[in-house]
C-alpha cells in the first residue's frame, strides 16, 4: 500500500506548541506570575440560554419514541437551512435552502470542499493566513502562490492582474489580521475571479463581528458573487459553538464550471462521505436564529467587541501600527521597536506575563507582527492592558 | 477552475429512491393498505435514559463559565477515547488511548481515510457491499476490483491469493448480507494483507450484535492484525446514535507503510481538517461505556436480535437460503422461485405490504437476493411475518 507522498510536502507547525513551551518555561521559573492569555482564537463566554434549552429539549425528544431522530439528510434538516435562507434574506442576501449545507464547521468544510475540484488548480491565499487553506491543497499536491498582505494595504491584498489563479482564499473579518475588506475591494476580488473563470472560497467565520452595514457581510452582497463563490460560515464565533460544533456553507446553483454544477457535486461528496450533524446539535443551531438566541448571542459577541476596543484604545495610546479591533476579534500590531515576532513574544511574556499570538506563525509577511486576541474575560484584558501600558 | 472529473464516474444511486417511488406509487393506488418498512437500515429505537442525561447534563454545563468547553482536542477526548480504550481492553484487545480517533461516525472516516492514501493502489471491494466504498474510491481515481460473496461461499468471500490488492475492504458482521467471519477466515485475510503489504479497512460497525465469544468482534483478536488493519467502528447500531452521531476508528501506532506511520499521518489528516466531535455527544457517547449505559443498549440490541430471530425462524419455515440474521441485523435472502431482486420486491410489497431491500442495489452479485431489516418495531416485524407466511 502506497501512501500520499504529499503529506511529505507539509511542515509541521508548531507556533501553539512553542507558545506552550516558552509559556511554561516562564511559569516554572516564575510560578508565582499570574499570566493573561490573548493568544486563544478559542472563545470563553458560555452557550446562550436559548441554545441550551433547545439542546436540552432536542436530548430528551431523542429518549422517546416519537422524538426520536436516525439519520437524517447529509445537507442538514430543513428547520436549519430555511432559518438561516431568512436570516440571510433579512440582510438582503436572497438564497435557496438547497444551496445550504449544514456542516460540523468551517474548518471542516473548506478542508472536504477541495475534494471536488481537479489536483491541477493554481490556489492563491493571503500571506499571512490560516494556515489550514494551505495544508489542505498541499495534502492534494496543488500549487499555492500567495497575496501579500503588508502594512501598506492595512493587510487587505488586492487583486494583481497578471497573477493567474483558479481558486481564491479570502476571509473577511480576516484570521489573523482582522482587516475587513469594504464592497468596493471585494468587487474588484469578483470581478477578477469572474474573468480568469476562478472561484472564490469566501470564509465568512467572523461576519458576526461588522457593525456597520456598509461593510459587506456575505460576498453575495457583491454583484456577480453567485456565480464565481462559494462562502463558508460558523457559529463557533457567532454563538460559541468551538465546542459544539456547527457551522454552513452557500453553493450557489448558479456555480458552474466545465458545465458542471459544484451544488450538486458537493451534495454528491457530502451523501457519499457525511451522515450530517447531530439532531441535537442542529435544534441548538436553530435557536440561534429566534428572535431571543439572536438578541442573546448578539450580548456575546458584543461583549467580544468591548474587549477589542480597550485594546485597540491602548495600541492608540501607544501609536502602534494595527489592524483588526473594529468589526473583528482580532488586532494586528506592529512589534513597537522593530523587533520579531517572537522577540515581541518574550517581551510580552516575561515583562507584562501577557502571552499572545506571534504573526510569524501565520506566514511570511506576519515577522514583525503580533496577534491579540479579544476572545477573554473582561477583567483579564484590563489587567494585560495595565501592565503593558505600564511598561 | 477545473473540477474533479472522476465524479463523472459515479453511478447515482437511486436504490432508496426507487424503493421510495415504487411504495408510493402502490400506496396511491391502494390508500387502505397498512405498509410494513423492513428495508430500512436505520435503527428505531430511542437513546436510552444513561445517555440522554449525560446529554442534557453536558448541554448545561456548557451554558456555565466554568463548565463551558470550547475547541477539544481533534482526535476527541481523554475520557472518551479511554472508555473505549478500556472496553476494548475487557475483551483482550490491547489498545493505546493514541490509536483511537473519535469521530462522527464510520461512514465520514471510510471516507476520509482514503485522503492519507496514494491514488496508485488498487482497491478490493467485497461484491455484494455497501455503496460508499466504492464510491469513495471511484472519487479518487483508483481502481476498484471485487471479491465474489456467493450462495456458495454464504457471502463471506476469502482472498484468492493469485489477486493482487492495496487496500481491502471487509465488514463483519456484514451490511448488507449479515454473514460473519469467523476466526479462520479473518486470519486467513489477515495472512493475505501481510503477504502483499496491503492494508485491511475492517468495518466493525455491527460488532455490537455478536453474542458468541468465539467470533472475533475485532480484527485485532486476529494475530497479525495490528501491522496491517484499520478498524471503523460506530455507535450508530450499538447505541441508536444514527441521528447522534459518534463513532471510532483504530489506527495502531504499529502501521507503517514506505517507513510512515498511518497514525501520524491520520492524526495530521483530522487536526488539518476536523475539528472534533461536539463535546455533548462525547459525553453521551461516554455514557454508552457506564455499566449502566452497557446494560441498557444491551437490552436494545437484544431486542433487534429477537427481530432477527422472529425472521429467521419464517424464513426456515419456508426453506428459503439466507445469510445473516444471528450475530447480526441484517437477513440476506435467496429471492423464492428464482425471482429477480425488483421482482421479488414488487411481489411483497403488492402481496404482503411489505417493503425491504432489493439484493442488486449493492452489487451486481445482489441480484436475486433481498435484505431484510430487523430495526423496526417488534409488532410490525410479526405483522410482516403473518402476512408473508400467509401467501
Amino acid at each position: 500500500m502506497k501512501v500520499n507522498q504529499n503529506y511529505k510536502k507539509l511542515r509541521d507547525n508548531y507556533l501553539f506548541v512553542e507558545i506552550g513551551r516558552r509559556t511554561s518555561a516562564f511559569w516554572e521559573t516564575h510560578p508565582e506570575t499570574d499570566i493573561v492569555r490573548l493568544g486563544i482564537g478559542d472563545v470563553t463566554q458560555p452557550l446562550c440560554p436559548a441554545v441550551v434549552d433547545a439542546l436540552k429539549t432536542a436530548s430528551e425528544e431523542m429518549g422517546t419514541v416519537a422524538g426520536f431522530h436516525g439519520y437524517g439528510p447529509e445537507q442538514g434538516y430543513a428547520f436549519l437551512r430555511e432559518a438561516i435562507r431568512d436570516a440571510y434574506g433579512a440582510r438582503g442576501v436572497s438564497l435557496d435552502a438547497s444551496e445550504i449545507f449544514i456542516s460540523d464547521g468551517a474548518k471542516s468544510d473548506t478542508g472536504n470542499m477541495l475534494d471536488i475540484f481537479d489536483r491541477d488548480n493554481v490556489v492563491l491565499v493571503p500571506d499571512p493566513v490560516y494556515p489550514v487553506y494551505v495544508d489542505t491543497n498541499l495534502m492534494l499536491g496543488r500549487e499555492v502562490i500567495f497575496a501579500g498582505g503588508v502594512e501598506e494595504n492595512r493587510f487587505l491584498p488586492m487583486p494583481d492582474p497578471r497573477v493567474r489563479a483558479d481558486i481564491i482564499y479570502l476571509c473577511s473579518p480576516n484570521n489573523p489580521t482582522g482587516a475587513v475588506y469594504g464592497r468596493e475591494a471585494l468587487r474588484e476580488w469578483v470581478d477578477y475571479a469572474r474573468a480568469q473563470k476562478a472561484l472564490i472560497l469566501f470564509d465568512a467565520a467572523y461576519e458576526c463581528f461588522i457593525r456597520d452595514d456598509s461593510l459587506p457581510r456575505s460576498i453575495y452582497e457583491i454583484e456577480g458573487a453567485y456565480d464565481c463563490a462559494i462562502e463558508f460560515c460558523s457559529l463557533s464565533k457567532t454563538a460559541g459553538f468551538t465546542g459544539t460544533r456547527c457551522g454552513y456553507t452557500v453553493v450557489p446553483h448558479a456555480l458552474e464550471y466545465e458545465g458542471t454544477r459544484l451544488n450538486k457535486m458537493w451534495l454528491r461528496r457530502q451523501t457519499t462521505k457525511f451522515n450530517g450533524v447531530p439532531y441535537i446539535i442542529q435544534r441548538g443551531a436553530q435557536a440561534v436564529f429566534t428572535p431571543e438566541g439572536q438578541r442573546q448571542v448578539r450580548e456575546i459577541t458584543d461583549y467580544y467587541l468591548g474587549n477589542a476596543r480597550i485594546l485597540a484604545d491602548m495600541l492608540d495610546r501607544l501609536g502602534v501600527f494595527y489592524t483588526g479591533g473594529r468589526h473583528a476579534p482580532y488586532l494586528w500590531l506592529k512589534c513597537p521597536g522593530g523587533l520579531g515576532s517572537w522577540e515581541y513574544f518574550d517581551f510580552l511574556l516575561t515583562k507584562a506575563h501577557v502571552v499572545g499570538t506571534p504573526g510569524a506563525g501565520f506566514g511570511q509577511n506576519g515577522e514583525g507582527f503580533f496577534r491579540l486576541s479579544s476572545f477573554g474575560d473582561r477583567a483579564r484584558v484590563q489587567t494585560a492592558v495595565e501592565r503593558i501600558l505600564a511598561l
